[in-house]
């Protein structure tokens, strides 16, 4: 797969969304799709996807469509589902359990190996059969444990610091729902999930209509 | 404000992070600050900057930078916060009862007047204040309470139903966790906060730097 290196950003962020389409044509039976087809689907041009899916060798047959199951695949390998991935959530509020129970993710490969928190209440609870430790306890378990991704979900200040501990144990993948941006060297990859951000544009949008 | 009509996408969606940025300056007791001292601190240029904020004609002052509290007002303004909005949740779940407990939304005008379920388990009681109805109840609701926003926290299939009903109801404006696209009506404004996408592009990243 050497021609990943080209693959624009926008193309990586629209791949979950033609992975999730195409788990709902597997689990209706269909077979095979055509460009138009998805296109239709998704409400993109059928030359979007088209090329879209040429970044990745193309697995469309002229007049044939897309065999659906190999391309579910296809994009289920470049997104990495085959591979397990270790997350541990910083943070075993409410938000943090959401994300532990959620059946979704383990599905795709992820497994939640453990949550921390500073509450002494929490620690030594197990939610959705993911024990909570102390934050003490955090260098000693990334040191025995794979860990590959870590949610945060407590408050902003906490994030950027621990978040920089978690860098300086060697993890590169940060989840953040914290409302801040991390404080982080360039080669650590963080997806922000800023919830309050993403309110706030619809307030916007509903006070704008409001005016009018 | 006639000049929001041009406002591009990308603006408005980097409006709640300079909200953000502000707000953390106003608590650090900040009174003015430079579209370069901006700049270092959200990793964005400083033409950027003056740019964006002169979409909204330019709260700067050549040499003087910007009143911290009164640009945060005004991005506020226009962002809607001064006005409440309420909000409804469908699904009582996990990902649902983290929302109506975040302390963040109220302090910008969010208000969670109801959540809706099936499970008769959870009709009736009150999570932080906010009493769960059943989904039967959501017409009888609708009619007599102001509802500006509802959050979807519901399996795909019913999203796509509830918020058809939703907006048979005179909703508009949709905050989608479901894991599908929503089918409404282009006056319909969804944002969407699929978390699998996200997590899925996390795992992209991850499995590509394994392969090099």
């Amino acid at each position: 797969m050497a021609q990943q290196h080209q693959i624009s950003k926008a193309v990586i962020s629209r791949l979950p969304r033609y992975y999730r389409y195409l788990r709902v044509l597997i689990e209706e039976g269909v077979e095979r799709v055509s460009s138009e087809e998805l296109s239709r689907l998704m409400k993109a041009t059928a030359s979007q996807i088209r090329q879209d899916l040429n970044n990745f060798g193309g697995f469309g047959q002229q007049g044939y469509g897309y065999n659906v199951k190999s391309l579910y695949n296809e994009i289920g390998k470049i997104l990495g589902v085959e591979q397990a991935h270790d997350l541990i959530v910083i943070g075993a509020g409410n938000l943090g359990r959401a994300l532990v129970r959620y059946k979704g993710f383990s599905t795709h490969g992820f497994k939640f190996r453990a949550m921390f928190d500073i509450d002494d209440n929490l620690c030594g609870k197990s939610i959705n059969g993911v024990k909570v430790y102390h934050l003490n306890g955090l260098l000693n378990f990334v040191m025995k444990n794979k860990v590959d991704i870590a949610a945060l979900t407590i408050p902003s200040e906490d994030a950027i610091k621990v978040s920089k501990q978690l860098y300086s144990l060697g993890i590169r993948y940060f989840w953040n729902f914290a409302h801040t941006d991390l404080e982080l060297p360039s080669d650590a990859i963080v997806k922000n999930v800023h919830l309050l951000d993403s309110l706030l544009e619809l307030s916007f949008e509903a006070s704008r209509s409001k005016e009018h």
